[in-house]
């Protein structure tokens, strides 16, 4: 497999190179990339390292590195311009059109677009945030009134790394309730869930993807055996469909996908941009 | 102040389109972007919904809407390509220079950059999230052992959702510890942390910001004053100078902000893509 090495350089947080980086590199997969990302090449010095790092990786690898830059310093980008990578420039590719159709000229200020922003936005997703971790496994159901989503599932189906990443990235108030042993027994929504049934979504997961996950949480256990995995989800997923409750099935999905999917599916408006 | 709407359009997550819409977008202050994210836009019917919308705002705004997409199926690029938008089309406009560069063709297969990857990428990711959370606030110091790092700070100096920011994102392992009123008033760290001298990394604010976020959480308490919160942030920042722990203040910085400088300071690589 031909080896190619990738950088994602920024005056800022990278996150934005990297991003748009992984996105078209994905789309080669005959070759394997070794990424390098560079946040906050924002001075002469660091982009005069960055670009000797690049040409390194070039004589290294017999080859020229990629560059995704998000770069909008002037004379950065003049030094960076000279090292020997081949450059996908996005804000020289896009900008100019773009001040073209908005008619006016962009203001080339620096990290803008992960800074902090308002301070209000900022407090809103820190208790976000806050409230999915104090409402995480079924914490405290007396706080379920100010939730925008209470999520359902079995232990290890994926609810508290989906909870936080919705309350992270869009300032969703997410709790989750794991749905336990009795109440899966007794194939039913525990009864104060009722009042909240227009929040609730549920998890679910193939029987033996379940089992991987507990075995690594606590090995040659019955909680982790398959036969047990696969009664919960079996159960599960009938609560599920007998209370017509909405349901997305994690195993082939990451994190983001089952976040994104999630508010796409249940009406949910990100609160922070 | 002129308003446009702007769409990120994605057969997947939509990510990569906010990512790198938001980036375009904050350069031009002048302008008050009301901007709508379409992810899954993976069947003709949704294809030719969004044109509808995107035609709508056409007309409600008397401007047309910009569009930045990233769809790879080919059909329902040709669907979007008929829309009243102004379009900053990333896949077209990069990757044919990135096939001449790699001497390969891409796959144009969707989806691939947020998508779950290798099974254990997985596990590690959401195996660090669960340490965040466990190891929030002080709460297993026994499990420092396996910290990546161990991060530092007054009450609400934004250490938790910093650990869990580094997490989800980065695949860290990332403890915190609070440091209390008899750490503080003893002006020295606690003696269990002297072995993980080499994790230790500090968090400080301007006493004013921690005070509006003290109110918050107890109005008009001692430990949400002005005198306090200036007694804390100076005591600690003498500890951080006297032990020679780097710091970083986090008054100005969003969550991103404060991960991605922290993991370049620290000399931390990213463990999952």
């Amino acid at each position: 497999m031909t080896k190619r090495t990738a950088f994602f350089i920024s005056d800022g947080t990278g996150i934005t190179a990297e991003a748009l980086g992984n996105s078209l590199l994905t789309q080669f997969e005959a070759i394997q990339f070794e990424k390098v990302t560079l946040p906050y090449i924002d001075t002469v010095a660091k982009a005069e390292a960055a670009v000797q790092q690049i040409n390194d990786a070039c004589i290294t690898d017999g080859e020229r590195p990629i560059i995704f830059d998000t770069i909008v310093n002037e004379e950065i980008r003049r030094i960076l311009s000279q090292c020997d990578g081949f450059k996908i420039d996005v804000f020289s590719t896009f900008l100019s059109p773009l001040e073209s159709e908005l008619q006016t000229r962009s203001s080339y200020s620096v990290g803008g677009s992960h800074a902090i922003g308002e301070v209000n936005k900022y407090k809103d997703r820190i208790e976000s945030v806050n409230y999915a971790i104090d409402n995480d496994d079924g914490g405290r159901i007396q706080q379920y009134d100010r939730a925008d989503i209470i999520v359902l599932g079995v232990s290890r189906s994926g609810k508290t790394p989906t909870c936080l990443y919705m309350a992270m990235q869009f300032g969703i108030r997410a709790a989750n309730y794991p749905l336990t042993e009795d109440d899966i027994h007794h194939s039913k929504l525990p009864e104060f869930l009722e009042k909240h049934r227009d929040k609730l979504y549920g998890l679910t997961i193939e029987p033996f993807q379940l089992s991987a996950i507990r075995q690594e949480r606590r090995a040659n256990s019955r909680y982790a055996s398959l036969d047990q995995c696969d009664m919960e989800v079996r159960k599960v997923e009938k609560i599920f469909r007998d209370e017509g409750i909405n349901c997305i099935n994690t195993t082939n999905f990451s994190i983001e996908e089952i976040a994104t999917r999630i508010m796409a599916d249940f009406g949910l408006k990100r609160k922070i941009t």
